[in-house]
């Protein structure tokens, strides 16, 4: 075969299938420099990575599983943000099932700044990582694609919802926990419903609006879009749109809140206006942090099992880094109602 | 210089000083094998392993700082359960410090359990961690001696309290956070005013008592030991403390709760009693958790400085990696009383 110049076309059969050998016998070097290439080491002439990086890439390389026996396997979860109210429930699901699996887990968060997102790639590749729980839909193309070519396996932790990946994905049934949301205060009684939903630009959003929308339709109790004030998924766009809601001229007596964070700003604008939960305005939301087991009152909410979702993607990780194909490409995980007391039947208006 | 028995003493001037080198001569293998010991990796005879082990530990012998550019840095970051509250503040300084150095962060929990606690230090070894940061006091002396030995640094970060160690220690100012909180009630006016107190195993409970205590007295109300009730730091002890002081004849106007999860269910056991803060009751918390700035209403308590303490503890550790010293062996943090909307002054009575 003859040497190919820089960008040459790969025939698709080839490849993921050359050895390390191959590439260093095309790259002109020893097998232990490409090597070195592929582990991020910088004893490395740039140009003479350069040259094994441009075959890598060509050829798709995979890294072989590590040997049992050899360096400890590492995992890599990465949070856009660390301040995210879930990233220690996340955490927890994933460093149990690695700690047992005796694989470490690195912990980062890219901040949503692409200067980060290259340094942790860069890192990534300099510890070896030997696969990537991402909990975001928010990296960038490019990265993502480096690291396909990097071959290490991608599973992507997807609270909010995104559109189809070409990884395996974990989420939680978010049209189905809008939809119990809304049911169970249809079942009090209730019939004015307000809705603080979550940002538009995130597909759970709209699967949660979406299963409010359906429980309504299916109790046959007309969809009113003044009854939906639009929130961020944090307290304060809670507060604001429960405000606006107790500000319509008949105002709602029961509010699904899309996250658990507004209800919290919820209950607050409540309690300004000397109103009490539930007795005068019953509050649902959605998440069931472990904080709020604890609001005053405890909140009835949907429970996103977000440990759960955390150990299922570690096994799908490990499952990659085996050569192994996940059970299915998207799993959504069931969402479920807890009842506790921010919810009662509307006050009999006198 | 002869061989040495097993077991024999090396004395102290030569332990730490001993080369890689040295070690291999004496064990009677070569240099890459010692390497592969150290580096805890499992191709070498358990013969040969227990040979070099023993000659590492009679040495004290401490790893060097990889060379610039080698395999990237790793810390450990070990905390005793992940559902701590402050876990994920402390995930989120440590990780900001430990990612602009370039430094993955590998979190761990080890469940109290000592099983765990062996396996996470197999596994510390065999990912050839730089340093650890442990977040509890609770390390079995035997693994803490282990990890003196692998010449791996060592920084605790303790929000409870914990007897002197000899690694470095970063803590909070738990005493003047006890004072801040119950000079502001006293400020308030209010005379009576109930401890919900932590596990008094935990030294930092004992400084938040003190710190009540010396407020109590330095403002000459005497110190009333029935308005003093014990918790564990969880929501549901503040719960139990709160009833149990609302039960007393004479119930106090104010609570301190040594901890924030302890003040929210203080809160609601105040509510389930049909009781309103601040109006009818004060609540101080002790933490400052991100979720209490949206508790109903919204907690007076006082700040520990937690990501802060996460990002001196990487500090510390990074330059315990270079073989400086610290700055001090141990650092306290200073508190923060943060004014919210759970603080009155006392209902005057009629």
């Amino acid at each position: 075969m003859a040497a190919r110049g820089a960008g040459a076309e790969v025939p698709s059969e080839e490849r993921g299938r050359v050895t390390i050998t191959e590439i260093a016998r095309q790259a002109g070097v020893s097998v232990p420099t490409v090597s070195r290439v592929v582990n991020g080491r910088s004893d490395v002439s740039p140009d003479t990575r350069a040259r094994v990086e441009d075959l890598l890439r060509r050829y798709g390389y995979r890294r072989r599983p590590a040997a049992s026996g050899a360096r400890a396997a590492l995992l890599d979860l990465v949070f856009d943000d660390l301040d995210s109210p879930w990233a220690v429930e996340i955490i927890r699901g994933v460093e149990e099932v690695a700690h047992a699996a005796g694989v470490g887990t690195v912990v980062s968060a890219i901040h949503g700044r692409s200067g980060d997102a290259r340094e942790w790639m860069r890192n990534l590749r300099a510890r070896a990582s030997d696969g990537v729980i991402l909990v975001t839909s928010a990296l960038e193309p490019v990265l993502h694609e480096e690291l396909r070519i990097l071959g290490v396996p991608l599973v992507v932790v997807d609270p909010a919802g995104s559109p189809a990946l070409d990884v395996p994905t974990v989420g939680a049934a978010n049209w189905s926990g809008g939809m119990a949301a809304t049911e169970h205060l249809l079942a009090l009684g209730h019939r004015r419903i307000g809705l603080i939903a979550g940002p538009p630009r995130l597909l759970c959003s709209r699967a949660r609006l979406d299963g409010y929308r359906a429980a309504l339709e299916g109790a046959g109790v007309p969809f009113d879009d003044s009854l939906v004030v639009p929130g961020d998924f944090r307290p304060e766009s809670g507060f604001t749109g429960c405000t606006a809601l107790l500000d319509l001229p008949e105002p709602p007596t029961a509010v699904f809140a899309a996250s658990d964070q507004m209800a919290l700003g919820a209950i607050e604008a409540l309690r300004r206006r000397g109103l009490r939960v539930p007795e005068d305005m019953s509050v649902v939301g959605f998440d069931d942090l472990p904080e709020v087991r604890w609001s005053a009152p405890p909140l009835t909410t949907v429970r996103q099992p977000l440990a759960d979702m955390g150990e299922l993607a570690v096994r799908t990780v490990l499952r990659l880094t085996r050569d192994e194909r996940p059970a299915a490409p998207r799993v959504e995980l069931g969402t479920e109602l807890v009842v506790r007391a921010s919810t009662a039947p509307p006050a009999t208006t006198g």
